[in-house]
């Protein structure tokens, strides 16, 4: 027998560091957990699934994200874009009669991959959050650039873009200049007019010349260089897309940041909150 | 009283990781010894330089590279391009009356600064390697694109591409992935050809993505990202200047990629051997 997802039951925002569980009753979240419980932390993902359900009861769980990759529990497939939240739904992968993975997304041409930004996108559209013909982004470690078409994802690409700040912060010749916090400010905004030069290797080297020519106080080396990655992935994206609005599903400061670069390229961007999208999204998932 | 450093004089070219010395007798090398004590490796300069000339015999020494940069010996000055021998000659910092490090060249907009790399390109234009109008390309770490003009260095421009390579391979999402012999191969071409479209934070995305959707043999990853890295640098460099002539200071493997990557960008490349430049120029700036 399979059991529906429908009514009570725990729904989970499983990553690569950090999860989330939400405990769902009739449409609503009445608890909600937060640990950095990643995938990456977990040997034994059955016993973290009882252990959730000893602390929240024990129900019906519907998991999406880094979970289903091959670091998480167990591999789901990928459903191929165009995708919408029927699509998710005919594809989980279960794990026991109450217990699935909703699928990722991908793209062939270019080859491009998601697994739990579905269904915070669906799930903006599906919260009238955002239309259904829409241009969506998830910043963050790899920012998600979306197609929303008719409520579904259309098409989407992935940027590395935090992971390569992360990289240049921790390790070789940028790290020491890039200790500072990140503000959208004066250096940001001059990150983010370089970065539209779209030549990211030169203009970072730049970054270690205007310290040695005494050009730049290391205190904006940091919002500069996030400028100017932001910048380049922004520019990137909407060159010839002057004019449009965007919807940004990310916390407030990194959403603060991806509009000021989004503004600088002559569009507009309005901030989602991205953890209703997610609720909204894996309460549609369930109901089908 | 300063000594002169005609005649017969030990040459260092003082890196980062490696150190290369000559001893120059009448304008030709009569010895040479290389090894890893590049700047970072030392503390002692004063007892490095002791144990050189114990080795070389007792000499005057003149120095270039990173040995006269803030981590080194002591800091050398940057000589504003245009730059040419007699400006380096001008502004050689005196260690001590036979002990002299060669000044490195600045560019104030974009800020850009280069120590080392200026001893060989100045050297390559006084070997007749190269005319003394050019545009040459010294691959690398930190690759230099350099406009030579009358024989001076009259522009230039630095990008991180070697070490944004070096970041990927032993850092983050695809470190796993490009272990791999990186080889002027179809999968080198493809990346130089993506490349081309500046777009580097999603282009380094779809690596990951071809290998989860099984598209590429990760057998080819690491030549493909080093083609993507290698073709969006020259792509930005070369941008309206089809048809023109390079020359590139590397090593021949080194030196294959670029030239690869230069000719899918409709350009020509010859190749110029980057010790012969620097024992070139190091002779000429102690000559002055």
């Amino acid at each position: 027998m399979v059991v529906s997802f429908a009514g009570t039951f725990l729904a989970i925002d499983w990553g690569t560091t950090n999860r989330r569980v939400f405990l769902i009753e009739d449409g609503q979240v009445v608890r909600t957990e937060r640990d950095g419980r990643g995938v990456t932390a977990v040997q034994d993902f059955e016993a973290e699934a009882a252990g959730i359900r000893a602390r929240f009861g024990d129900l019906p769980m519907l998991m999406a994200g880094m979970v289903g990759s091959n670091i998480g529990w167990r591999a789901a497939p990928y459903v191929p874009a165009p995708a919408g939240i029927d699509a998710l739904a005919a594809k989980l992968l279960r794990i026991d009669a109450r217990t699935a993975i909703v699928p990722g997304v991908c793209a062939a041409d270019p080859a491009d991959v998601m697994r739990g930004e579905e269904v915070q996108l669906l799930g903006a559209v599906a919260a009238g959050l955002v239309p259904g013909d829409a241009l969506l982004v998830q910043p963050g470690t790899h920012c998600k650039w979306v197609d929303m078409r008719g409520g579904a994802i259309a098409g989407f690409r992935t940027a590395m873009t935090g992971e390569l700040f992360a990289l240049l912060r921790s390790h070789g010749l940028l790290a020491t200049q890039l200790g500072s916090e990140v503000i959208p400010g004066p250096a940001f905004a001059a990150g983010v007019e370089e970065g539209r030069k779209r030549d990211l290797a030169a203009s970072l080297f730049g970054i270690r010349a205007a310290r040695l020519l005494g050009q730049r106080d290391d205190a904006d080396a940091a919002s500069y260089a996030s400028g100017l990655l932001i910048g380049s992935d922004v520019a990137a994206r909407l060159e010839g897309r002057s004019g449009q609005t965007l919807y940004i599903l990310a916390d407030a400061a990194l959403g603060d940041l991806y509009r000021a670069a989004i503004q600088a390229n002559g569009c507009t961007a309005h901030r989602v909150d991205s953890h209703d999208a997610f609720v909204s999204g894996i309460i549609e998932v369930a109901r089908r």
